[in-house]
């Protein structure tokens, strides 16, 4: 069998000019850090004869990655490698109108999604988790090993139906850091972040209501909303500044919306942060209407800019702002733990946890709140949001070069997850002809309703670079030029 | 303060004959093991000076204790401890009738009694677990240091939705041991018996749909009918056969009715086990209307007679028979860990999982396939079945002295739950007042629609025997007096 990478450069080859190729291949080199910064590119000469190309193309290509601002000519003595400027792909499209309210019904996909997309056999493009490697998994084994010792009893007992006192307690110190001054009573833990948005979702609202919801927003909120029963308006929403207010107001204005889902905080899957003064804007705009929000802060804690980790909870006057955490992205997804913190829904929220998940176990939450009372946590998060912004920084670099002309891309501001539009493919097909050979991407279509967002896909940028990810990557842009 | 059980006594004979009380006293020496069989009683003289009684009374006492079975006179020597009897005390009555479907709404008072029933304050015959004493909180342990240490990534990716393979291979040989043939493919692991509960009625019926389920029944029942949105028929069941086979028919031919919810195998409150021909027809009768059967089987283990144990399940043909298990009572309650044998609506169940519980943590789950996988686990189940039955029988006895005359009471044949019909009494109103006092019970009340079932209370016999225990019935005997 070849070696699949040069085989995907071959292939890109054939419809690129050759100084593109070899422009493109240092830029990977550059981007993946096999060359790096300070460091000099071969002579024209050595590349010229190593490459068997001809002068001119060295050339062009040079002054290409020069003109990308990847390398720079010094004293005359040849090219060197310096810091690469994050470069302009434009961002994806926004819808202009708010839809409809429409009943919720995306399962099958998602299902069929997750379902196979999910599997470990798979180029991890699609699931958005981070490389388990990036995870502080033996400090929390080691955390779980205290608590065996020292709560050999940790399971005999039915425990709190709200979760255990001692994470509540880690979770609002942890708020109070933010700015968001919760006491552990306003804390219900959940067993993950779907969990807590399906309780949110059913304290705030009955079946048949009306939910405003983020354009393209997380499958997951619209799993949530399907299994409540309720129906979506979707507002369009930019994938720099977030929910566009003003048609959010009208929206609430015009129509009886009983709550509005938002992901303020890196925004799956656009990676959007709001700034303060818009978080602050939409509870102020909901909260004149007396509306409350449902804040999905899964991916909070992977802002880019960590002073941009303020929740919309913490602008919240009125304990109108319900907001879910999870565990899942920074810790451990496999756990299972989420949190709720409940302004004026609490009672609602932890009633309807005990007649539906019932309480959480136990064992999940006194470990990590073992280990989220340690200083090492912070230090793991500061890290793991750092190399979270590298990586995804890097994957869309190579995307670029692999993509077909006029695909448009997010540039995150926080989480792992890139959110393209393909020009003119279609993005379950993409999907579904690279699954046949081992690639999982998700497509847009599942993050939203009625088939909108059909061109996308949702690409997870968790994983650590390697040569399976490059031949992924090389493949997806293969199948998009293909369809 | 005074000793409190000197208190109940002093208490009781107030309103009983002296020579009851004496009676009494000894019938729990010999039901607490504090006199044994074959052990010599002390002399009328000895006893008479002792107790500055009458010779009258001493004679009276233990004439009442022979007559009782409790004791023999032997060789003119004197009185000795013999086997007691197990003593006839009535069944509590069967309601003869099957109510009109009703909406179900219990969960205001069940959370308060889950709220404030369950705290670890209370004496414990409220909640329904076993003592921690009794569980293998050590091997557990045991098995989940070694799962950290052969799999220290266990949470670090998310897990396969219908839960660990291992974990439903061991169930899946479990079930087949008890006739019940499925392989792991159609099982589905939950957070627990609730989730396992609310998975399965929301795959068996859809909001506004009618279950017929048995009365009483346990409350989590009626919770996840109400958080499903469904209606109840209640069944007329007989504490010693179970529910009632021709009404259950009449109600599946003259009304549309969803699903049967059954709990054949250590009914939840009544201790009831049907017999397998009873499964059998229960089975038959359901499969003729084509209608699913979702059986809740979070006790089953608990049958006092391990024969008995084989569920409705194994019976079935038809793939029409949703079976729910729990490893709540016999192994950790905190755990949060039940399964599901799907039958034939497997993918409808994966796929309402996928969107409200989600998947379920991970370690727990590879923790106790690693135990299951032991012989040490059909060993804890054998001999925690013999201590529950021993223990729910020394509460039987003990509660039988104190209750009010008029009380009946389930002779259960499995679990460790006592139902008791007061006579004339609130139940709920004993359960207030007990609750001011430090004693937990649950009110019979929760155990069925539209306030039936008031003069009842279940007991939970799960805790072991204490001095604390012997004061809470005590307590609880004064209180159903009082009221």
């Amino acid at each position: 069998m070849k070696v699949c990478s040069d085989h995907g450069v071959a292939t890109a080859a054939r419809k690129n000019p050759l100084y593109e190729e070899v422009a493109s291949e240092f830029r990977r080199k550059i981007d993946l850090g096999v060359l790096r910064v300070g460091e000099k590119l071969p002579s024209v000469r050595a590349l010229r004869n190593g490459r068997r190309v001809s002068t001119a193309t060295v050339m062009e290509a040079y002054l290409r990655l020069e003109r990308d601002g990847y390398i720079r000519v010094r004293d005359r003595s040849g090219f060197y490698v310096v810091q690469p400027p994050t470069r302009a792909i434009p961002q994806p499209s926004t819808a202009r109108a708010v839809t409809p309210a429409l009943p919720v019904g995306i399962s099958a996909l998602v299902a069929e999604v997750l379902q196979q997309g999910g599997s470990q056999k798979l180029v991890p493009l699609g699931v958005s988790t981070v490389d388990p490697s990036l995870l502080p998994m033996p400090r929390l084994n080691r955390a779980f090993r205290r608590v065996l010792a020292r709560w050999p009893l940790h399971s005999a007992r039915y425990t709190e139906l709200s979760g255990a006192p001692a994470l509540r307690r880690q979770i609002a110190r942890r708020a109070l850091a933010l700015g968001n001054a919760i006491d552990a009573e306003e804390v219900i833990v959940t067993a993950g972040g779907l969990d807590a948005l399906n309780l949110a979702l059913r304290a705030v609202a009955s079946p048949g209501d009306v939910v405003a919801v983020e354009s393209p927003t997380y499958f997951g909120v619209l799993q949530a909303l399907e299994a409540v029963g309720l129906r979506a308006i979707e507002v369009p929403t930019d994938p720099r500044s977030g929910i566009d207010l003003g048609l959010l107001e009208r929206t609430l204005r015009s129509q009886r919306v009983k709550a509005v889902l938002a992901m303020t905080t890196c925004h799956n899957p656009l990676g959007t942060v709001m700034s303060d003064q818009a978080k602050k804007d939409l509870v102020a705009v909901t909260a004149r209407y007396g509306i409350p929000i449902v804040e999905d802060g899964a991916y909070s804690d992977l802002a880019f800019d960590e002073r941009a980790r303020r929740p919309a909870k913490a602008f919240d006057q009125k304990g109108l702002v319900v907001y879910c955490g999870s565990f899942s992205k920074v810790l451990a997804p496999g756990l299972r733990l989420g949190w709720i913190e409940a302004g004026r829904f609490r009672d609602r929220i932890r009633a309807f946890k005990g007649v539906t998940s019932g309480m959480t176990s136990a064992l999940p939450q006194l470990a990590v709140a073992e280990l989220l009372a340690t200083r090492y946590y912070d230090r793991h998060i500061k890290r793991l949001r750092l190399q979270v912004a590298e990586q995804t920084r890097l994957y869309a670099q190579v995307l670029r070069d692999v993509l077909p002309p006029g695909t448009r891309m997010t540039s995150p501001a926080g989480g792992n997850l890139l959110w393209v539009q393909l020009p003119g493919v279609d993005g379950t097909a993409v999907y579904r002809r690279l699954m046949q050979q081992g690639v999982g991407v998700f497509p847009g279509e599942i993050f939203s309703l009625r088939g909108k967002h059909r061109s996308f896909l949702r690409i997870s940028c968790g994983a650590l670079w390697s040569p399976a990810i490059e031949r992924g990557i090389e493949l997806l842009g293969r199948v998009c030029r293909e369809i």
